[in-house]
């Protein structure tokens, strides 16, 4: 009988978890690197790891069992991911790769050193460096840990001197100053690459932040032919320049005169959670298939309009799946629950809906997501 | 926390196996009865209990884990069904609706009584009785194991009193004799019904067997909305019938005048497979939904023309995860491995195409199929 391939992940949140779906068709085993045996993913995977992802020996055992190795978060050592990487095991994304995703610093320089458009930013460690920044480009600024840093954490939007020595007496390192730019929207692409180079991308999506926390995603973006594929080709071009392996999403910035590339994540990504129920192929199918260098699927969406609304905890603690069956009464809205502990402000699940009116989908989406967890903002566009 | 809700099934399938892709997003836990870790659902989930379902005690043991026992597949013995109930434990479907599905010869005795339209049969345990039943049916006929018969086993079709001897000899108890009907084309109904009495039904979909055994699904099957009507009319009732809870197909025989039932399983069935890619909602997640007395999901299928194709076992035992590349070079198939060890002839995967011309959607799956399992004979419709 031939062996089935077994793919590791460093981290066992709910983007391991999703792959578990994705890897029971492909006949894949998924092992887990976890901090606990109630990690999200690890209720849902046969084979739970446990131990530090900040272990090099733990990183070191772990990796040993795995035919490939890939990532639930950014987090990992970069130094440990090149020791793995020098030991002979398999990473995918390469640790080299990767860095472009974990430090925010390096990943603005290199972008903008190959020509791509990023918005102004400077590395700081004292407020006259970023007042001086912002005489150059106007207050406010955002000031961002380099590392770490993820659902509106380790990010700051200051308004004068006085925040940024705030934020600055509160960081532990340099950090990354960018001017805040005025947005038309925020996109994201999607793309996923074998490593022989080649390559696929959903639709473009519109991400909808608030105070920093993804909670929306509507496919495709309201946005012109041009914008799209000017957004397409950029993400083409990036997972190219960083040899990509995997999934990676590029979040965008669109002034509504040009993009700017806000970030990239080398690793499925919020902004792709659509397309578990509404793409031929999802994100961590391909996620698979490219880090196992097996070809990649279709990505046609299967409908006119998608839309995907984040499960956020609620303020009185309350648990999702509380609100479960009420979700489950729209018969049309797909829920996702991801086993974690409830917390306020916390992702805990996403619903989608499709069909062919965007505003209706939008709305049947919201409702069941109220149903879960914090709704959203009436006034939300 | 809510505790998550844990479901039982008996079996460790691939019905199971499958199972899990659609309890990962509900948040809800499985744990299965398996013979071995190798079983093919216990690849895949971590609350494995190894033991014999044909045990009492096992079943006894396993049942007190679960919040709701459900079944992968029809062998428990009605009795141990019976005093697990007996004794407390929820099981969705209950005996009494498991065992229409359970026992075959039953099975007709008690569709016929409430009406509902049947081939003709009769219980038989000697030539003499076949030899009857032909008089008034004509040759040949079909003899069937009342229990345990699946993929064509069990199931033989005798031409005469010589090879009815033959069938008899093979078996140790009664067999069912039913008249062999000229059919148009056999036909299957999906349904899913909660405790408290709401049910969905999936498009009809075309069955065609080979040798007994099922290799194509073609949805919606080919027929007038006059005979579709029909079918979904006559699932409707039998759920109600037998106050089905979970999921039920309903295998017709549509002879071109009219439909007769051939059989019904009380479980989601291969008929269903189709559902996991190009339905809102998959049978196995509405499996689930009914079993935990939840709200339903919509069971719209996501394209025009949906073809799925079984992958057997080679004659040469070759592994279908050797041709899995080959398969996946045609990205917009979706496969699904079972994990299984490769025999001849066994069911160990499947395909699913979908689009909008159906007879390119059969060529895909057909060629995704061939590059995994034992072709389809070209000469098939």
């Amino acid at each position: 009988m031939t062996q089935r391939p077994i793919v590791g992940i460093v981290g066992a949140g709910q983007l391991a978890r999703m792959t578990q779906q994705a890897a029971i068709p492909l006949g894949v085993d998924l092992c887990v690197l976890a901090e606990s045996p109630e990690d999200s993913a690890a209720q849902v995977i046969p084979g739970v790891f446990l131990g530090d992802y900040r272990s090099l020996d733990d990183l070191r055992r772990f990796a040993k069992n795995a035919d490939v190795i890939t990532f639930d978060h950014e987090l990992p050592d970069p130094e440990h991911l090149a020791a793995l990487a020098h030991e002979g095991r398999l990473l995918r994304p390469s640790p080299l790769s990767k860095r472009f995703a974990q430090d925010k610093s390096h990943q603005r320089r290199m972008l903008a050193l190959r020509g791509f458009a990023v918005p102004p930013f400077a590395d700081v460690t004292e407020v006259g460096q970023v007042e001086a920044f912002a005489d150059a480009n106007g207050w406010p600024v955002v000031l961002k840990a380099p590392r770490g840093g993820y659902d509106g954490r380790g990010v700051h939007v200051v308004a004068d001197a006085a925040q940024a020595h705030e934020a600055l007496a509160l960081s532990d390192g340099p950090l990354l100053v960018e001017a805040k730019v005025p947005l038309a929207r925020e996109l994201a692409v999607l793309v996923a690459r074998r490593p022989a180079g080649r390559a696929v991308a959903w639709p473009v999506t519109e991400t909808v932040q608030v105070d920093g926390i993804l909670r929306e995603l509507v496919v495709p973006a309201p946005i012109g032919p041009a914008r799209r594929d000017e957004a397409l080709r950029l993400g083409a071009r990036i997972a190219e320049a960083i040899e990509l392996a995997g999934v990676m999403a590029v979040e965008l910035f669109d002034t509504g005169d040009r993009l700017l590339i806000n970030e990239l994540a080398c690793r499925p990504h919020n902004s792709g959670h659509w397309t578990i129920d509404a793409s031929a192929t999802s994100q961590f199918s391909n996620h698979l298939r490219a880090v196992l260098d097996w070809p990649l699927g279709d990505t046609t969406p299967l409908a006119a309009a998608i839309v995907t609304v984040n499960v956020l905890g609620r303020a009185d603690g309350s648990d999702p799946a509380d609100g479960l069956t009420a979700a489950l009464s729209d018969p049309a809205v797909a829920v996702h629950l991801y086993g974690k502990e409830a917390r306020p402000g916390r992702k805990l699940g996403h619903v989608t809906a499709l069909g062919d009116d965007a505003d209706e989908v939008r709305e049947r989406a919201r409702a069941a997501a109220a149903a879960l967890g914090e709704p959203l903002d009436e006034e939300m566009p």
